[in-house]
């Protein structure tokens, strides 16, 4: 039996994701949350669909035990090769970052949107066949930008290196008159000052994050807390090394208050 | 008992480590091969020892299955943490990559030695520690440079932003005075073209990948078959994306011949 007062259960295939579960907690401060980031096994985006979905699944049985009432699934090669698998596996709502980020490009009026993330989002077809099914008018070009999650866990979001890259990148969506870009991985949001100057200032960015607070907000009324249930965070990791907390930092803004180590290897 | 025609294994958490491969091929060509790449776990460099640890053992335990006469740990991450676990863990000689790299530094004669890799493999102090046992007087100096291996990974080996990115980690050792650059990573050889333009012709870049196959002549020769004993190659990978079927094919110079998916997650 679901209750109220459940955690809501955030994956991501590392401390990425933070950035959803930040913008879920400004949303809706009351929740209690459990985040789950398999930094032991990160990254997703340059593996295959297969061994995508065993992780997640895998990673999601661990949530579930934690008696999540909803699950957000924060990465976004994980909706898009195993959202099916996991509302299969879970016996909870699940909410994935395509479908919210589509609905916020689509409701900035743009006719032609582009959609940049790892290469396992962008070979998925996810945003694509989403954008296609929900608007056949609107004009769709997608690209992989691998070294994006690098310059983004170095603290590079702001800086000549990733400016050069992202015009790498970029160039051929600005050529064909992008007039929106879907942000399609957790860690981009991180990357928007020097994203923003190559795109300049007619382009706008749809950082995902937001959107899934309010496709939870539109979709899963039902479950979120009318009071304050006590907003407690419980970070689990599969691994931490310095790397993770200093970029777990970054994102939070300040130390998280508890964070464990969990293996879930052979859950 | 250990047969001279028994095949050689050779492990890395991906495919970097066909560099070491090839070398090895180079100089032994009738031997046997099997190479396993942890690519489902990928990358080990920025993660904990522990968790370095506890995946290595694991994989070296799944290439002793194949009757290895050898074991090479051509990763330099692993080298650096798991090598006395690894030790332990199989029944047969372990050559790591830390030992070779150092040897070959310290033959040509300098006296100031700069070490880069993966953050795991400098934050361990291999390099550090095994340069001062075997050379007081030579000074070290060793910096992390986590965006090379997604550099080379993307196939900018010889590109401006490599350059770029390169000149920013390396300008501290090239002030010092460094005269030897020990490429500590398996994935670096393949940015040669920057790094030595970077560094200038007069700074030497040892290369680990000949260094541990001249380790093996003088170590091992004993295991070596002086005959020609097939010259197969085996590559087993724990996830084979298309990604590292590129990268695999860059490092070979051409596909490979027999490459087979396992799962050593359970094992």
């Amino acid at each position: 039996m679901i209750q109220r007062s459940d955690p809501i259960g955030v994956f991501d295939s590392g401390v990425g994701g933070m950035t959803v579960l930040s913008a879920l907690r400004n949303r809706f401060p009351g929740e209690n949350y459990v985040y789950l980031g398999d930094t032991a096994r990160l990254p997703y985006g340059t593996k295959s669909a297969s061994t995508v979905e065993r992780y997640a699944v895998n990673a999601a049985g661990h949530l579930t035990s934690h008696g999540i009432k909803l699950l957000v699934v924060a990465c976004n090669t994980a909706s898009s090769y195993a959202l099916d698998a996991l509302a299969a596996a879970v016996p909870v709502p699940v909410v994935g970052v395509v479908e919210p980020g589509v609905r916020a490009a689509l409701a900035t009026g743009a006719r032609r949107i582009g959609v940049i993330g790892t290469e396992g989002t962008i070979r998925s077809n996810a945003y694509q066949d989403t954008l296609a099914g929900r608007a056949p008018l609107v004009e769709v070009e997608a690209t992989a930008c691998p070294l994006l999650v690098p310059l983004a866990e170095e603290g590079w979001g702001d800086h000549p290196v990733t400016d050069q890259v992202a015009r790498h990148y970029l160039a051929p969506l600005l050529d064909w008159g992008v007039q929106t870009v879907i942000l399609g991985c957790t860690h981009y949001p991180l990357l928007k000052p020097s994203l923003q100057r190559v795109v300049g200032p007619s382009v706008e960015l749809v950082d995902s994050a937001k959107a899934v607070a309010q496709t939870v907000a539109e979709d899963h009324h039902a479950l979120i807390s009318t009071g304050d249930t006590g907003g407690a965070l419980r970070i689990e990791l599969t691994d931490a090394s310095d790397r993770f907390l200093r970029i777990t930092r970054a994102i939070l803004g300040r130390d998280p208050e508890r964070l464990e180590l969990v293996d879930i290897d052979q859950a």
